[in-house]
């Protein structure tokens, strides 16, 4: 048999991923089973989205453009204006969800064996997208004691060298929540220009700011517009992370060029998940309003309920709808393992993201949990009760 | 400005794209193009894929399994058990288009500096998706004076080296609609044997073969199960190039393992494109076969029209919608755009393919065209009439 490469070896398996048959046996054993492990919502997509879908009228279901439909574009400019961030329809190109955007991000920015910055914990793709790429990513540990905040930006200083490209950020942060103050956005600027990178920004969980402050968007940043490179998707604001539809948005026409070749190459984006998304920016703000509600609610009883359980700290995410939970445990890997395997409460047990698997720093994350607020707050009180039971019960709790 | 990666840089630029803006222009000028340029089918959709999606009845638009629907790739199963292709559920995995099932097929095979060998001229992408594996493809030219026959396998063995991974074909071929025999397919069979390489068989216009030879899949050869990677597409078949559905399919489990992480760093395949791709397998007989007998109609009266111009040359292709005709002129690419740029007869012009892009050999191909059949028989014959007017007025004619 032919040897297969050493790409994929390389590639890091996620604890969740590993932690998934655990859960699916859990649930034959006819437990139920609460879970706090993925960022798929559960609210309902917008009904101008299944509205789209019934009317189209359509003899062939043909290519799009390579890079997207020109009135999804355009709607999105539109889109992008309410948050003053001021962009083109050329300016955007589609993808297939931001997994993609990432992917060609890295593809047309990164030669192997480049390098990128960023701050963990963080979204445990990015590394994958990397070792496509054959580029590495650079982690600095934020830290749960200052609610994961920007590391002091002298730590990203003293890792740049003559391979390093950009700077990777998540804002609103998956998996802390955390959103990144205007002081804070502005160090990342001044960094970025004075050593000339790119600075990729996800922000695909812009819609979910749960504070006062205004929402900054690396576009917002002065004097680094040809050097931002936005990673965006439909998928969380709208609840359709099915149909696939993400966006690359630079104003860096050279790079532009470079990324439609890789989009030229796969021929084009979903064109039923653009039908979708194109209706979905109408969602009404009824809608909108509601789902930002629900997650607000959501986080402030599942934050305040974690709090409460002796041993346990979260800090108050102000963004997306997730938290970095710290346990009072030897290590959460194995916690999360035997909540699945060995433990339930009336009937039930709880699925949460060990947080290693967020960080790359060896030993990082060890006592600690991902959990994503994408259940009803009765399912989320639940959840609490067993999160509670199983921590009085676990023979490896250190306090 | 931070410098853009090389990788971009060195994708190659296909002609057909350099030609787009330039048709667009004659369409501005107020010329009827007759594109015959991609393979776009005219065709419409199945009904059943309509229905299917005026039926979906989900409140939300959420993630599929990163393998794909179940439901789907069972019904996969089912339809290649039809050509005889012995597959199971756990063998197939559906991805985002052909497109992605290439990339992922080489992501997860090749490292950077690994080699495959593919005969040309050949589809474009394979080079793209390899530039972006960092794998290199080396080409063998096939002849259109033997009408693309396999070249001589000693020719492969020549070429293969300490990196060779893996073999690629394309049957029937894109783009010269070439039908790989089974004594062709068996001496890539012992090839692929002795040298314990890939088997890497795109078949995406499996439905398309206009001869009464059966048709030879690569998992139809015995001996080489585990080294056969097919790649598979609905696109082409059901007319439904849009929804992005594709398959990567292999009996090899350490492969299928390996391609999985690319697949779970992406999260998912396009949701509505699976519920189209579902449904259309239940496509009619009729509509099948009246979808073959068209392309059949299609090709002889292209191919046979080609013939009798003078000085003009095209193979019967066995397969798929395209042939690579040879004209009289000194360079199908300068042709080609002349037709765009200073030629028209009655109103109208044609777009065709320089054959060029589909070999990577410096001057090969450089008197032939790709032509697509994907228009109706009376447009055919308009597009016939100016091709035999163009050469009539090019000043670059040879005989």
């Amino acid at each position: 048999m032919p040897l297969i490469s050493t790409r994929g070896e390389i590639m890091p398996a996620s604890p969740i991923r590993r932690l998934v048959p655990l859960a699916n046996r859990a649930i034959d054993r006819g437990l139920k089973v609460y879970r706090l492990n993925i960022g798929q919502p559960d609210l309902p997509t917008p009904p101008e989205a299944f509205e789209a879908l019934r009317n189209i009228d359509r003899k062939v279901l043909e290519y799009s453009p390579s890079e997207g439909l020109y009135s999804l574009r355009e709607k999105l400019c539109g889109y992008y204006h309410r948050f003053n961030i001021d962009v083109d329809v050329a300016d955007i190109i589609i993808t297939s969800g931001g997994s993609e955007a990432v992917l060609f991000a890295f593809m047309a920015c990164l030669d192997p064996g480049d390098e990128i910055i960023m701050p963990e914990p963080a979204y445990a793709n990015y590394m994958a997208f990397a070792i496509s790429a054959g580029a590495k990513i650079i982690t600095i540990p934020s830290s749960i004691e200052t609610g994961f905040a920007l590391p002091p930006i002298e730590e990203f200083e003293k890792l740049i060298t003559p391979r390093t490209k950009g700077i990777l950020i998540c804002n609103p942060n998956n998996p802390t929540g955390y959103l990144y103050s205007m002081k804070e956005m502005l160090q990342i600027r001044d960094l970025v220009k004075k050593h000339d990178l790119f600075l990729f920004s996800d922000e695909v969980y812009r819609e979910f700011c749960y504070t006062g402050a205004p929402y900054i968007s690396a576009f917002h940043l002065p004097g680094i517009e040809e050097q931002v490179v936005l990673i965006d998707s439909v998928s969380k604001r709208y609840n359709e992370c099915g149909i696939r539809i993400g966006a690359l948005i630079t104003k860096n026409e050279a790079l532009r060029r470079n990324v439609m070749k890789f989009c030229q190459a796969r021929l084009s984006p979903p064109l039923l998940g653009q039908i979708v998304a194109e209706a979905s920016i109408d969602a009404s703000q009824e809608y909108m309003l509601q789902t930002y509600t629900e997650y607000l609610e959501r986080r402030n009883f599942l934050v305040d309920g974690i709090n409460r359980i002796p041993g346990c700290y979260s800090p108050i995410p102000m963004g997306a709808f997730y938290t970095v939970a710290k346990l009072p445990v030897d290590d959460a890997d194995k916690f999360c393992q035997w909540c699945l395997t060995d433990f339930s409460f009336e009937g039930a047990t709880i699925f949460m993201a060990p947080a290693s698997g967020f960080y790359t720093t060896p030993g990082k994350g060890k006592d600690e949990v991902r959990m994503a607020y994408v259940l009803c707050k009765e399912d989320l009180a639940q959840a609490l009760r067993i999160l509670e039971a199983a921590l009085k019960a676990y023979p490896g709790r250190t306090e």
